[in-house]
């Protein structure tokens, strides 16, 4: 797209990338249907369903997104010159700031997208499940503005780590309710093996889809993960693109933090077709936490999206969607699987992926803070740990880099890990070996069992 | 200052309102000087002092701070096309939101500049007080920008109501220590009448100049109130501008909420100008909270910005640099005085002012938020209150009305003020009328013994 595509600094489109990716065929196992009490119905509205299948390179963002959109877009690209000084670096740092949205994070450029397509299709009210609560805090917010009611499954462990995040929705006239919860079968079955659950997104997931079958004119909204959710993130790296080349730059390393994607996809995807189109080589790079390493330790099989299997499978790299991981402060990394479509392009070595464990992230935050001024979110340091990183390894050997990372939102809601943090009293809470290993031969087998054929 | 003067959209100069107040002389009883251990020394270094008592209506903002506000600079405008729905009124609202910057609100424009400007004077520390902790977290960052040291006096009430804006300071590597304190004698004096004290900006103020007066290569710096700060400030209103120009618009009101005066004269001295300039009528209109209502009921007489009295006497609106104002979470507008600039403008009929309870600010704050999806610092809410109370004006009358305000903050570090409130638990803390009448006596009182003969 050319700078030309970018009114007022806003894209006029959305880039879905598996347009460009030859080979990759978007698949599901089981049809995405729902029973509802009224029958069998679509869980997309047509327009989303259209976009999640699309063969189109580019998307127009409708007039009314766009509108919304500008109201917080383009955010800011920044060149960290503190961090790099701080550093003693002669790597180049940006990064793309979303925390800038009203509701702290670019969970708001899918939710707008997602709300204004619903509401269009007729549905009165969204439910999700959220993590750490930015995607929450964005649909709440989403759905206030088109008139909507909506109702967020919060992961137990975060509901309790983050007070005001649950506040936030509220004020936002959204129901919060702790997962897993006792409302729902899939609550009830995951509490019956464990009353102290502390939740997941998976569980928080399948509480969700449960609700929205129950209800009339109630859908389930994704917030991650989904092809249309990743699409709509891609505002974020439209902008980076005509603002870095404002600049007279071009990333050799792109990097973003993983839960499901729609955060490093949001960023990475509109530089991978540019590097595409330039024959200029990037380095994309997914960064997770090392309690939930589902790319660089995790299966590349067939999985379910939800911890209960009630939705469709798809073929993602997974830690098994009963993976339960340890109560880390990014609670928006939490999930088991990768997107399918950029589980594709990591098991096509199209992008990279590294892990990191909870301390070193906030070391990097705090540096990352402490230089630039900007608290981020525990997520998003992710990100920075691995900016950081190569950074200080381009001091070491002398060699130069222009790093690109996305500062995914703020961490104003997540002061009181920081405090743990610098107190010393934040633990790794990474799963242990163990627990992976176990997770991983299980998958191992399932998918033996199943035999190979059905892989492809 | 034409629109050429914006470079990338962040005005090259601060504008100065004084050079335009026929009539008005800047003016303090005593000079501005210290006696620190090392003898006499000016408080303020001589760029910024030259800044104070300038008569060019236009400053060149240096490059160096230019280059620190490009990083979250120009703030966005918006028109709240929501809330005017939500109100169904046909007046226009406009607000500029400077709850993007690093520390979430407007304070880092002035933060930045004095760090700056202290800095290459030599100076290795900054000591300020602070109510609600907006400006402390904003010096503290300019301090780590700067590679000084930074001390935070925070008022009492606040330094408890808001724990994670302490944290935010710590984190920014600044001492924060709640006043009153045993460390000064100012704070044991004041701690020696009433152990149990909340505090006040006053007493904080008083406490910051002691440390400063005892320490080498430190100095106090102001967060409003004074000419120099104001100036800083005037880059919102200078943007603001420009971006109302670019939509064809000139407001009728222009709204801030008041402390000391610097979060109301950084949107509306510009506008002040341009309404003279243009002939055009533009309302500027200062909200203060009715527990300190120092314009709609304070004295126009001479007074001390500090609680203990050892600063300068300036002519202000004042309920008494000795007035305790209750514990309102809006910290930073618990502050006796107005600005000697703003006084004089209100004495002279150039501004207006109006005061509201704090249970009717936190109505307008979470109506704003719902419409408009940011959660607004509860200072702002005081303008918002204004500007629904005008648009609604609007609605009943048929008339049609362009008001802008100015969104100052976010509302993040409050959420447990808007729970309380959303609870029913949210005092109105207004001082009582017997609280106010009794400091107006008294300063009446004090006015009269000096004789009307020095308060020209």
């Amino acid at each position: 797209m050319s700078e030309d595509a970018v009114r007022s600094g806003v894209p006029t489109h959305w880039y879905n990338v598996i347009a460009d990716l030859a080979g990759y065929i978007p698949q599901e196992r089981r049809p995405a249907q729902r029973a509802g009490r009224h029958g069998v119905q679509p869980q997309l509205p047509l327009s989303i369903y259209r976009q999640s299948v699309s063969k189109e390179s580019f998307i127009a963002i409708p007039d009314e997104v766009r509108a919304e959109y500008e109201r917080w877009r383009p955010t800011p690209l920044v060149r960290a010159r503190k961090l790099e000084k701080a550093l003693g670096t002669p790597a180049k740092i940006y990064y793309k700031y979303e925390g800038v949205s009203p509701s702290g994070s670019h969970k708001l450029n899918s939710a707008i997208a997602q709300a204004y397509y619903y509401k269009k299709a007729g549905i009165r009210e969204l439910v999700t499940g959220t993590g750490a609560g930015q995607w929450g805090t964005a649909l709440a917010m989403a759905c206030k503005s088109y008139g909507m009611d909506c109702t967020v499954y919060m992961v137990k462990c975060s509901y309790e780590q983050k007070p005001y995040r649950r506040l936030m929705m509220e004020l936002n006239g959204a129901k919060v309710i702790p997962s897993p919860s006792v409302h729902t079968e899939a609550g009830r079955t995951i509490l019956l093996e464990d009353p102290d659950c502390p939740g997941s997104l998976s569980v928080a997931s399948s509480e969700a889809h449960e609700y929205a079958n129950e209800g009339d004119g109630v859908r389930y909204s994704a917030g991650s993960g989904d092809n249309h959710v990743l699409l709509h993130q891609t505002v974020i790296g439209e902008e980076a693109l005509v603002q870095m080349a404002e600049r007279g730059e071009f990333p050799d390393t792109v990097i973003g933090a993983i839960g499901a994607g729609s955060n490093f996809a949001g960023l990475a995807f509109p530089f991978y077709r540019a590097s595409v189109e330039t024959g200029r080589k990037t380095r994309l790079v997914a960064v997770e936490p090392k309690s939930c390493p589902k790319l660089t330790r995790g299966v590349y099989t067939w999985d379910h999206h939800d911890a209960l299997g009630n939705t469709p499978m798809s073929k993602m790299y997974t830690l098994g969607n009963d993976f339960m991981p340890s109560p880390i402060h990014a609670g928006g990394l939490r999930y088991h699987g990768a997107a399918p479509v950029i589980s594709w392009m990591y098991h096509e070595n199209l992008v990279e992926a590294v892990a990191y464990a909870q301390n070193e992230i906030f070391e990097a935050g705090v540096t990352f803070a402490r230089a630039e001024q900007i608290i981020p979110a525990p997520e998003s340091a992710h990100a920075i740990k691995h900016a950081i990183d190569r950074a200080v390894r381009a001091r070491e050997s002398g060699s130069t880099e222009t790093i690109l990372f996305n500062l995914s939102g703020h961490g104003l809601m997540d002061l009181g890990a920081y405090e743990k943090y610098m107190n010393g009293l934040l633990g790794d809470d990474s799963a242990t070996e163990l627990e992976v290993d176990q997770a991983i031969e299980k998958l191992t087998r399932a998918r033996d069992e199943r035999g190979h054929g059905s892989e492809s």
